[in-house]
């Protein structure tokens, strides 16, 4: 067994030993919002945003984009969990930002292998083996962080399937300081269902 | 401001005024593995898989299903970031197992309000108003947990551009219990690279 593996196994052996009244939690989310945010390990949205098991969905991907998945999700969210507000969550030092789709896809045609960060960017260490499905895939990288975040609460906002009675806000959550920021010009208040 | 969002910036206030030296963290996992899991308001992966904020990337949508939007994240996660195992972790009572792509269907083309749950099944309680734009989404809904955690591991395993030398795990994590329970056949051992 890997040694990530036990001790994944191990943490939660310790974790389901004392896990009391959380057992009886409902499946719609008590607290009624959902959070869309990015995937990177710097980030935990359940200390971040104070989310209690069974306040909150979230959900992540790379960026916190509100991609195709992401809009299928929200819209099981609210239409058969019964949220309310939805939340944008980006943050600082992105690694959306220090990619291309033709850098990806470049480094996907070279090899499998993990890529070196250098300050000139992300270097190929490979030794073939790589494929060119990465043509096939849209990224969703970004340059402007606040911009990226303007685009996603637009794409949620004016999606035919998200009511308009929810509103939408959007943050970048800064990983030198745990905080949230609101930007400027995202939120977007639902108007009366 | 809502309720919700005063709850938040709240609890996110009270968060970074004790940050620390997480403001230090580097951007790639620093325990190399991802997770990628239901949106489940009952599950907080930091908790149960024992992450520490740095520790390993977390992707969550509806079902926590190898969606291409998935495959994005888990690519950019090992190629960029250099993670090298990934956890598919499904959970027990998952509300991908009560709807069919029929059904939110029906639902969304009716109205765009919050459907009920009965013992019926979900029932539409809105005065119109839908949308046929679900008819364009695939759901990714399923019947058999077990059998959604096999292929999803599955598609992450065949898709092109992830290394065969990656180890791919499936569980289903008991909501009653907080406990990981692996699915037998889903472990797919990296080979050699």
């Amino acid at each position: 067994m890997s040694d990530i593996l036990s001790e994944v196994l191990g943490a939660n052996a310790k974790f389901s030993a004392d896990f009391g009244e959380r057992g009886k939690l409902a499946i719609p989310p008590a607290r009624r919002f959902t959070i869309l945010t990015c995937m990177d390990a710097r980030l935990d949205p359940a200390k971040f945003a104070g989310l209690a098991e069974g306040d909150a969905h979230v959900i992540r991907n790379a960026g916190g984009r509100a991609s195709d998945d992401a809009i299928r999700s929200l819209v099981i969210s609210y239409k058969l969990l019964g949220t309310r507000e939805f939340f944008v969550i980006h943050h600082t030092e992105c690694g959306m930002g220090y990619f291309s789709n033709e850098v990806i896809r470049g480094l996907l045609a070279s090899s499998l292998e993990t890529a070196e960060l250098t300050p000139q960017g992300f270097r190929d260490v490979g030794k073939g083996g790589g494929s060119r499905a990465g043509e096939y895939i849209e990224w969703l990288t970004f340059k402007e962080p606040k911009q990226a975040v303007l685009d996603d609460v637009a794409r949620i906002r004016s999606h035919p399937l998200i009511p308009k009675s929810i509103p939408v806000y959007g943050f970048i959550y800064d990983v030198k300081t745990g905080k949230l920021v609101e930007v400027e010009g995202a939120r977007t208040v639902g108007a009366a269902g």
